[in-house]
Formats: C-alpha cells, structure tokens, sequence
C-alpha cells in the first residue's frame, strides 16, 4: 500500500511508492527501456491492459476489444491505489495516509507513431473531450479533492511508454502548487475584486508581446515570469474556473489553439521532449468566483539545477516576449479552421 | 541588464535572463559541451576568470596567481549583474526589478578530478568554511536579502564544467521554496513555542529509521516526506537559524558528517550527478527561533515528470527508511575522526 505523506515543514504531499519500491541498483541502471517493438497500448494487446474504464469507439464494438478511437484504463502500476480507506493518521510529529487515489492511463489514439503535428484538431478534440468525461466521473467519488490530468511526451519527460497517451491522477488531498495559485488568486480577488487570470488575459491580448495563439475562445501566451524557455499557457478568455464546466461545442475550439502551440513547438524545436498539465478546480472548495482554469505546457529543454531544486527561483535563458515572437513566426500560414465569428491566419 | 519578474498568481520570483538569451537552435543543440581538455578554473589559468574575490592561498602567493587552496571569483556569465540599483516598477499588473545581484562560482580544489569521495574531511571542511567566509562579506551589503549557496555535481545536474566547483547567488529578494520554509517554521512555532526542525530531529533521532550519519554536532536523515530517493538532509543537531553562526571550530565536524553522506552516495550509487543546496536565514527578517539552517541533498536519479511539475506533488519510488538503510550500510566500518566525546563507527 503506497502511503501519502505531508512535509511537516512547507505542507507538500508526497507519493511514497511501496509496490514501484526501488532499489539502488534499479535506479542507477534507470535508462531508455526497449520493449522489443511489443507495445501493450497498441489495438489487439487490449488484453494487455487492465480493463478499460472508458472508451469512444465504433458502434457495435465490444469493451476490451478492437475498434476503440480512445481507451482509458487503470494504470498497470499505480502510484496510488482505490481500494480501502484514507485512514488519516500521525506519526508523531508526522502526518501521513494511506496511498488511497486513482490512476489512470488515456490511450490517445490507435496509431503508436502520432504526434501532436500529425494529430488533426479534431483527434486533439477528442482528446480533450475524454478529460472531461473522466472528471465528471471521477468527481463523483467524494473521496476524491483534486483530480491531475497530464501528459509527459519523451523519455526526458518522463514517458516510459511511446504509444500517445496521457494520465489521470485522482487525490485525496489538493496538491501544494494548486492550493498556491488558489490562495494567490483569491488573494488578488479580495483586493481588487477580479480573477487575476482575467486580468492577465486582457493585459496580454492588449499588450500582445507574448501571445502565441489566439481564436474567439481561447488563448496562447508565454507567461510573463515564466521559468523555462517556450513555458506556455492556454486558457479560456472567458471566465471558467473548472475544466469539466466547458460545454462540449467549445472542444473543438479549444484544441484548435493548444493543437496549434503544441505543432508550433514541435515544429520549432524539432519535436522536443514536453510536458503538460491541466489545472483546475478542486473538487472541495468552490473557487468558482477567483479561479480560472487552465493548461500549462513546459518543453523540457533546459536542465533543472541545485538553484532551481533549492530556491524555487528560475533563471529562464529565453525572455517570453522572444519565445513568444519565435511561436508566432512557427507555422506561420497555416489556415486555423474558422470557429467563431473570427478564425483566419494566425 | 537581467531582469527579476514575479508571477502574478503564486508570488514566484523569475530571473529572465538576457545576456544568456537563448535562440530555439542554441536550445535544440544544448548537449555534452567539450571544452577540449582546458580548464579556466585549474591552476595557471587564473586569467581566464574574472579577478578572484576571496581564496585560501599558502603564504606569499599573489592574488589571481597560483599558490591557491580555494579560489572564489565572479562568473564570467553571471544570471545578475553587481552594477546599477534595484529599480522596483510595475509593468500593469505585473511586477519587476532589475537583475541585481552577485554569482559568484567557488572553485574548491586545485584538483581536477577531485570528488567527494577523494576530497579529506579537511579538504571538505575548507570548502564549507569559505562558503561562510562569502556570506559574512556579502551579507554587508543591504541590497542583498537571500544568499542561495549550491553545488551542481554531473551534467545532469545541471553543471556545465567539470572542475569542482559550487556557486552562489546573492539576491535582493527572498526566494519562495525560502519564504515556505520560514513561514511553515513560524506557523508550527507559533502554535507549538518549539522549533519544527529541533522536533524533527528529536523524533529522528529516537526513531533511527531515516538517521543516515550522525555525530555529536550534525545529522544527517532521510526526510520522513522525501521528495526523490536517497534525498538526504544534513543539520546541526543544536538550534541555529543561520549558517554564518556556525562557530569556525565546527566545520570539521560538519564535513565529517556531511562529507560522509556524500561519499556514501558515490559508493551506493556509483558517482550519481547530484545537487546540493545551502537553506539558511534571509537577511531582512529575524527568524532566530524558528528557522534551523540545513543542507538539502539530491542526487539525480528519477526524471521529473508532468505530474510533479504541475502539482508540486511527487512520486518517491524509494521510501525513506530503506533509502536510509542502503546509506547506513554503504561504506560501513569507515572509521569516523572523532571529533566530540562520540564518535567512532558508522
């Protein structure tokens, strides 16, 4: 049973992992895994995986089956477990609780070799629709505070498998850096009695320094203290603080624009290792009123170092204003699909 | 001129650097730099640093000429600059200042090749001490409110020369992972009258679980919440809130423990890239009764992935106690100097 513990100092929660335990010479040895061309997330291996807890997929086909557009299933080795109870205990000083929380694995399509270059905003859609169904699932649990949705694409990114996909983290607990920009935000609302991120969004589209893409609903922007170079944010222009709230006709809309950054940086950094990850609300707070949902996306590029572990504090060697003009020029002519009233060249 | 740029939402502090500004093909290409055998920083090339601010020399050596032990100069690519003011502005809701400050690079030993594992007690004991040295002149200046102090050990760790070496970066504001820090301390000393970190080695202590190396000034544990395997705190074991009171008398024994742990990750791990990072007092605020200096150790085993990004919320495959095990017995029977009225066997 993995355990969750709480650092009596800053109040960050750690996954103490029981069943991945590792020994010293794993993690020495901790190198590029060769699955000799066998990959369990590849159509006809469904058997390969723990059964599947969702699925878009052609009428008439059968769960655990072939024809599926997108499957998502339990993590194989979890790093939390769903069975039990979160038994809250101490430890002397210490707090900690059992490993209790899910963990799942969506199979983003069948082809092994996509890539968000050959993805069509409309598999993209998909994507991000199937975040949404699994939120409104998952939320029901009560058991369940915050809900990480993520995905890690290359080895330096963290991915051991090469078959698109990302993955769902369900916790009982809100994780320290949400609880941040929640705290930080309501601060900012109860000063001046707006969302900061509204506040952000308007700034930047009127500044347009850092904007990287844009449609009606959406936008694209390097923030301005961003701590790595082509760091990039995509939100809704209009005030949402919780993803699932989306209606389904803005998915298309919304993949649009994160489609397009994520070909822009594949393109322009020669498909870099990257990371993304959705943050939302919590499921036990309503942060409704000074919340603002939104993707945050880190090419991993540069080298996190003792400064960086240590202090918090970023040395970013690239200003957002320069990532952001490089973006911009990426691409450049590709025509987005009109979806709104405007659309057009970006 | 640098810039230092807070995030808006969770109060984060950025450098943006611009005399290092990198173009997306200078980042594509970031590998194994090969400096073709010449080492700026090995004796004779005292030249090819910027003019040295502080060294242990043997008698009647001149400054920026051979005869040193320990040599500290400016980096010749610093993150801050050391000229102009600190120029506070606000850019609409956002918040800047000029990227003041000193980085300064500490060469440790004449030895190319020395590790932690080839380095004496006293070698060890020399370098800690010039870390002092540094703070106590650098804290005169009242721009400065936080010295980060940090060793970067293998290119995975982020350091880009191979001579050893440790930086530091003086700061005119106070870093976040520094301020949660202090905060949480105050908080748990404001409800308990006690000092969080004394508590915590008082239960290690007795526990012995997580105890890696001990002698009668300085412990060194496994964090009950550790972040990443083999992570590994080093502390006095009396209550000190900054590093720079450290009695000189004491850095014999504080390498001897310190230097232990670090050996005995060379040996348990085979010479992993690893980070090291001085948390010590900021200099603007008085946080003598709560805050307790300490090392933090983090050897570079486990890839970060979007998840522990995105959430501060990490995933440890090793816990602790069999991490603390591993250390205990690697290197066992290396007889400690006895420097107390303790001592001995490991």
């Amino acid at each position: 049973m993995p355990e969750l513990r709480k650092d009596p100092i800053i109040g960050r929660w750690v996954i103490i992992s029981t069943e991945r335990a590792k020994r010293p010479s794993d993690l020495v040895v901790e190198k590029s895994k060769s699955h000799g061309g066998f990959c369990p997330l590849c159509p006809g291996n469904e058997d390969k995986t723990p059964p599947e807890v969702f699925a878009f997929r052609e009428g008439n086909t059968q769960r655990d089956m072939p024809g599926w557009k997108l499957r998502i299933v339990p993590n194989k080795f979890p790093a939390l477990i769903t069975e039990g109870v979160i038994n809250k205990r101490g430890e002397g000083i210490y707090d900690k609780m059992d490993g209790f929380g899910a963990h799942e694995v969506i199979i983003e399509t069948t082809d092994h070799n996509a890539t968000a270059t050959s993805l069509s905003t409309d598999d993209f859609s998909t994507i991000l629709l199937s975040y949404k169904q699994r939120i409104m699932e998952l939320k029901k649990d009560s058991r369940f505070r915050y809900l990480s949705i993520f995905k890690n694409y290359g080895e330096v990114a963290g991915s051991s498998l090469e078959h698109p996909h990302s993955q769902i983290i369900a916790l009982p607990v809100v994780p320290k850096r949400a609880m941040e920009e929640i705290d930080g935000a309501q601060a900012y609302y109860s000063y001046k009695d707006r969302c900061v991120f509204c506040d952000i969004i308007d700034q930047e589209l009127s500044d347009g320094r850092r904007v990287v893409a844009e449609n009606n609903d959406f936008l694209a922007v390097e923030p301005f203290a961003s701590r790595f170079p082509f760091e990039t944010c995509v939100l809704p222009k209009k005030h949402m603080s919780s993803f699932e709230d989306t209606d389904d006709s803005m998915f298309e809309s919304m993949a649009e624009v994160f489609g397009l950054v994520l070909k822009k940086i594949d393109r322009l950094l020669g498909f870099p290792p990257y990371n993304y990850m959705l943050h939302s609300s919590p499921f036990n707070k309503n942060v409704s009123e000074f919340y603002h949902w939104h993707f945050e996306i880190i090419p991993r590029l540069t080298r996190i170092a003792g400064f960086e572990w240590g202090s918090g504090f970023y040395i970013n060697p690239t200003p957002p204003e320069q990532a952001a003009l490089y973006l911009r020029e990426a691409l450049v002519g590709k025509r987005l699909t009109v979806v709104g009233n405007k659309g057009g060249l970006l």
